[in-house]
């Protein structure tokens, strides 16, 4: 081992198992460690405090190394000055970029620390004028200077801290209590009526599955009661819904084997035409040519959405993002004052909403598919709480809980 | 092809694709076929006539094909007197049974159609002192009179008219109309009342995740509401809900990632210790050791239950059937009057209950896991109404829509 | 029914049950029928014949009808004239434009039937100088003539057909013959030998669990053995391949959960910036940087792979497509003389894919999930062949059948 | 806290994360903790040693604590000795029961520690003679002395031990380096003729896919090699094997869809009522009525197999055991110098078997249906390596590793 480094962490580190976590990380990266002190919480509400020596064959293996345990909230007992380094081209990084994590980091620049701008997972760290903002790869220029090596890096609020003011601390509860779904919905009610009262946004992911499962008059409740600020979406969820709508049809779904309806209804492509026609979504609500479902609502009650395409996407609609690196710039410049954000059968936009959120947004993602919600968790979104269920009768309870005026999706068809 | 016979079938052949499986059936079963005579109904509410001659090399083949045929309701023209061959064992039946279905089946003794009684799939049919009864092959005695081949039997109720009056209309419509899974609730909760009505039982067949989703208390109401006549469930559902009762706790499962407890709980052993010291459920309710839950709702109710063990279970508890055959004997004695069978997020009991139950009682399966009900369908029970959706939301629903009183799991939870 | 028209379809119609689904599709879509004529196959070899009356209650509906009837091979007995109507801006089509399927289709024009060039799904028709091509809606310039309503517009080649001669007898083959998954295997390697005897092209199109099931250098095998043509795919194949490459090391996959490794791993980021850095993947293998894995080893091979993009992607490398309508059209141009497709481990790129196949080219659909497979058939792929297996040793066995010199990853990886 | 005890352990407490489970289970069963002393290892290979004092409200919930902790290889610092108390009844044990694990224990009788026999959890310690044996609650009588709470009880090889020692070292190796599947099916390979050599026996629990995969030639071969000493499985397994042998037919699989086949082929009810007329399976064989597949292999070989029925069954077959509680008694007195177990497709046996292994016997479970693999860890057989993957694909590969002379289910299948 010719390179060391001492590193430093504090907090519950032997019940939340991240010291586990952190040994196991640096073997894994080709590393060693030694144990140099570790200060115990005696009991289980105190702190504890760890020392440990980290040590590599080479400089490069131990800069990984160091900046892989920032994502545990270790940080370098001397945590050094940032090193600056330009970018070589438009579009590319040093060598040896920081690359960062989605959780709060400052940057020590003339021995001051800075604090990250918006902090997102996957990008680099790019200093003008003494600010530090991310900067995802493709927006880099030429001769920016970008923060380079683990030093003069810190991470101040670690994933465990994170889990502890999700505000869902029966979720994280002792698994002993019981925890019946409907007061989990009530719970999230509960938790969208606190942000919303704090001044903050409330962030909706939604897939096609809304349409399908019945819940679009639960969403249109929802979006006119205030509680829906900007949607992310791809072109099937608004195409689904706008066919319904136009056609007082939709795709339809087969209840009794759970499956989609075999394609073959051209409604969709004549719905997507007709928008087209008009110029957009907003366009058709204005000529009077859409006047009911999801994305009427949201025209109707000036909200924001950010519809971003995908490679299998008929059409599209003309207020889809075709480029997918605008798409993605287009939902970052909506992430300013999010408070809370829930995903909502869908994975593709919901990882994609993950890969932009600081870890601080409370997050909590919806689907029948257990896949989902890891998939999110595993790539790097620690805070998201996820409920595997029907999203059909989820909405229905949520709607019910937030939105006194509302009868029920049941009512609500009969009465169409 | 040696042997042939030629059979006819009546009903709506072409658009419920009826006729296609039966030409695919022959086939299939080495066979071959003529179609004599197709008089169609011309307009889509007429009925079809067709008459089909098949043939295959041998008797016996053409015997299999015959009686497979029955199962869509087509029968032989000619059809003859049933033939009766003794058991040649206890426990055996002669070579060439006639295999049944779970479809209204008729058998011509002396000349006369005898209706079989308790329809039931996989047995076989004994005549005694003029009375036809399904009987299964571990219950045959030697000597039994039992019929065998196609000759003298008919189906009386094929599937495709089981579908049609299964009082499940706008489930099985075009799907061009929408079917929010609200509605579906409330349509079943109307079925419920209706079967109620007329005098007939309600049969539950329950899992274990019944109590891990936190519906048991919804599950209560509906018990105590009078909407549950029978429970059909394993050593698991009654274990935990016993478990949950005596211990203030329970397995509880990590909604946060829809995946069970690990286990190790040793609480469930010592549950069914104390079950198995008071002599019975029963017993327990009795001397005021268990107080509340399903079990003890349904023990209150004076309500029946049948618990069938499995090679998986602990203990189990006393109540549980240990011989699997003896299981169903019991199940099978609690049919008598079952109006609708509701299963809920079980795979082995409903296919268990699924195998016993006559085609014509209907019969909706829900359950998080599609295959569950993909399965119960591949093996015969036609008439299976799959709803793919999360169980704890269902039930809750239900209850709403069944019990006035009842004002949610989430309040009940907190009460208590 | 104010509107009607006669239809008429050949073929095996009731065996295969679409004379059930034609009906189904008349009622579905608002219509009417009256079967007017049935000429029977007698025996199970002879094809039928069958004329429809149609029926609805104005002519748009009846339209409608009409173009949904020939995704069955469906035509008017009196065909009629094509009527063009103009585009009336860039990318929108006439209201009442003809939906396209992915079947063989021909336009009648002064009284000829002329081939539609490059059938797909979900396009127009725009006729330029006699010739007729399939028209994305993207695509479609203003005062392009298109093909309007269902006259003059009949399917030459209706899926049922398709099937028949897709070279996978015993795949469609009865169910009483067993099918063991290696023996499937095999087929697959016939196919394709035989298609690339024919000198068409083999079509891949992949998901990043190739790489994360250890099957790269089964991969590899099979490109430089000439198997592979053309590969669709995203930036994550490309990118786990490459990171694999360039560390030594993969994400993997925790073969004990079967689930992903935890996001964190920087190395993709840094892999994708590589990369960036050299100007494009074959810049990467031409200076060296690149030098083993399933993307250098195309680039040493000269065979195309299009990269289309998607809203979760980091980067992404620089030869990804970030216009996910420009990705299409790099994949269209792609598809000419391809004769065989095989999609292994992806549903959005699979599902895309499909979407721009004619149905003529046989479709094979390698997946665990088997929603991937069940998806590509709803939306419109009739002549997908599904596999639902393990991905690592479905490529391991098929580059054992296919390359004599290929002695197992296992060795491989050894070795190496 | 009122109670007190003071507990110790000894392993690699930090990189495995055993003592953050620890703690965290005390706080669970409602106790509080104080770490007295932890002596780190420092470096990684070092063992730690932890003490901790463990407090509860009252002496019953602190022995459940301690009990408890004993599955994470915790023991009390002063043991004690055991307390033995007489079963109340025939099938009760005293309320306070030592509830075991599979894990090796020792009980301190008379200040000596004797070994438990045959290590199996959720059961009773039964003390006769100065032996010690786990003796489930249905097997208990009335006046056995049992061993009640956790004094004088120790755990001799905690599960983190069991981890390093089972033979998989690249399994639970860190994930950088890459794991082929084919990798591991050779190691699997390598693991079998390993405890073959040790003179242990290889037991196998297998469900009916292995026949609807097509893996009973590569089953059958593997039998014939002496792989397979014992087979634990259902009434499906066994009826699938022997339908396919007798009417040269299977139920099969539609591979495209990866869907069972509908039910109806009465043949496997025929195939029972065969076998039920011959006496059992052996006599079946003898009588020259079964001449191939898996079960004629097993006798032939003279292997043993337990089959055990379930309420779901037909039939059943005569070997089956009716009565669960019976089935379990005969798997158990199997599992007598078994070396490894292979766990193949199915859930319900799989469970089953993993409730009566002791945690030292390795064991694999080979599902396409990862839910299998999780529970079974989650009940508690922390020792399950779970493989993800294609039954059929993965039993042949293991067959061509094993068996030299066999060349394939494909030629095989073609060959018959």
């Amino acid at each position: 081992m010719s390179s060391t480094e001492t590193v430093e962490v504090t907090g519950h580190l032997l019940d939340t198992g991240v010291l586990a976590r952190v040994l196991d990380d640096v073997l894994e990266y080709g590393g060693d460690y030694r144990v140099d002190r570790l200060d115990l919480g005696r009991e289980h509400d105190d702190e504890s405090y760890a020392r440990v020596c980290v040590g590599a064959e080479d400089t490069d293996t131990l800069q990984r190394i160091l900046m892989r345990l920032q994502t545990h909230g270790v940080n370098k007992v001397d945590p050094g000055e940032a090193v600056l380094r330009p970018a070589p081209r438009d579009g590319v990084f040093p060598d040896d970029f920081y690359s960062t994590t989605n959780l709060e980091t400052e940057v020590r620049l003339d021995g001051s620390w800075v604090p990250v701008e918006q902090p997102e997972m996957d990008c680099g760290l790019v200093v003008v004028q003494g600010r530090v903002r991310t900067v995802p790869v493709s927006d880099v220029r030429a001769g920016d200077r970008v923060v380079c090596g683990a030093s003069g890096v810190r991470v101040v609020l670690p994933p465990q801290q994170l889990e502890e003011g999700a505000g869902f601390e029966f979720m994280t509860s002792a698994v002993s209590s019981e925890k019946p779904q409907a007061l989990l919905v009530r719970q999230i009610a509960v938790l969208i009526r606190d942000v919303q009262a704090a001044g903050k946004r409330i962030l909706w992911v939604g897939g096609p599955a809304i349409v399908h499962t019945g819940a679009a008059p639960a969403m249109v409740a929802l979006v006119r009661a205030g509680f829906v600020d900007v949607l992310f979406a791809g072109n099937a969820l608004a195409t689904h819904d706008i066919e319904a709508a136009l056609y007082g049809t939709s795709l339809g779904v087969d209840l009794s084997h759970g499956a989609g309806v075999p394609h073959g209804h051209e409604h969709h492509i004549r719905a997507i035409n007709t928008i087209r026609r008009c110029g957009s979504v907003a366009a058709a609500v204005e000529q009077g040519v859409l006047t009911r479902g999801v994305m009427h609502a949201l025209v109707e009650a000036g909200k924001d959405f950010v519809l971003v395409g995908s490679v299998r996407d008929d059409g599209p609609l003309p207020d889809v993002y075709t480029d997918v690196i605008e798409g993605q710039r287009a939902m970052r410049a909506q992430l300013r004052e999010v408070g809370f954000c829930i995903m909502v059968a869908t994975m593709l936009h919901s990882i994609a909403t993950g890969n932009l959120l600081p870890a601080s947004v409370p997050l909590v993602s919806v689907d029948i598919n257990p896949a989902t919600v890891t998939k999110l968790a595993d790539r790097g979104s620690v805070q998201a709480i996820g409920i595997v269920t029907d999203v059909g009768l989820f909405l229905e309870q949520l709607a019910r809980e937030l939105v006194p005026t509302y009868t029920g999706t049941a009512t609500a068809a009969i009465a169409t």
